[in-house]
């Protein structure tokens, strides 16, 4: 076989174990927890059916890929909850070993090309970053909203902590932020969302 | 909220029910069987970088998004083993019924859209449908191969079974089928596809 598919092949398999990294959200319905690979594929499907909502046009092609790779290096450096704020502060080290690792597995060409949208996406300056982040948001809210905010009763978390990581929604879509919103805005009321610390 | 975004919405929510659809494929590492959301994260993203092997030019963002929802239907009708000649016989009926169903949650449009893109697909004529099919071939295969072979030994299937299914490879790639046959051809050697009925 031919060296460039071999390591194409090597990848695809390697990449397989994103479907053993398991998230904080859990399944409509109060199933399992998620893990990366549904959630990466799930965010595809939504960026393809609410692109309408982008605030600038996105090449949705780009964004597609963008979400379906945007956590491979997890397979590596492990995925971070949301709200941990330590495990934050060591993520972006990890990630870049990580980075390096799983996509030099490929030929040069596409090494190089994953990790300018992995890139362009942690970067979050283009419209496709953009939408793609608040994919990323919006696919865990509209699971464990779908829950009755169980993910967030059972975290403990507060008002301030789940507006901050969702107000990266808005740069993305105006529209689906202020779904967001009165998403976050009801799960307080109800008591899901700490309202304080 | 706007009656499309809340349709749209609705939509995403229950298309989660495929993470509890399963294969017979088992995860590579001798792991857990896949589900379909798992599948079809793998064959779009193989698809995005293996697309230089298709027969024709194809536009990767049409591959992709028909691979990502090539079996949302299984939700209603349920996955069907590629070597279950009666639950073929019925399935098309069952995913008519299915396909109606749920692609009705979205906007009218976007439910033509889907269905168009679904029908593509299915009857496999045009460069990206052939495409999809094939990744929607080789991905279970590399998983299988990386196994062992261990889920044709456990289904018992036959030369002639497993070449019948992977021919429908040949159509989106040449190179991918020649792949193909090589890792085919080595398992007959090592028994674990058996060579005659």
């Amino acid at each position: 076989m031919d060296d460039r598919l071999a390591k194409q092949l090597e990848f695809a398999v390697t990449i397989d174990k994103e479907k053993n990294i398991l998230r904080q959200t859990h399944l409509s319905g109060h199933g399992r927890r998620e893990n990366d690979a549904e959630h990466a594929w799930h965010m595809a499907v939504m960026a393809y059916l609410l692109k309408e909502y982008a605030n600038e046009p996105v090449d949705i092609s780009k964004v597609m890929i963008m979400c379906l790779i945007h956590d491979i290096v997890e397979i590596e450096a492990g995925d971070t909850y949301a709200y941990d704020a330590e495990g934050h502060f060591s993520q972006k080290e990890r990630e870049d070993t990580a980075k390096e690792k799983i996509f030099s597995l490929l030929p040069e060409d596409q090494k190089q090309d994953l990790i300018a949208l992995f890139d362009e996406f942690e970067e979050g300056k283009t419209a496709e970053a953009k939408f793609a982040k608040a994919m990323d948001n919006l696919q865990p809210l509209i699971l464990n909203n779908s829950n009755g905010g169980s993910d967030w009763r059972e975290h403990g978390v507060t008002y301030a902590q789940v507006y901050g990581r969702h107000s990266g929604t808005r740069p993305g879509s105006e529209t689906l932020f202020e779904y967001t919103e009165s998403v976050i805005n009801r799960h307080v009321e109800e008591g899901n969302i700490k309202a304080t610390e």
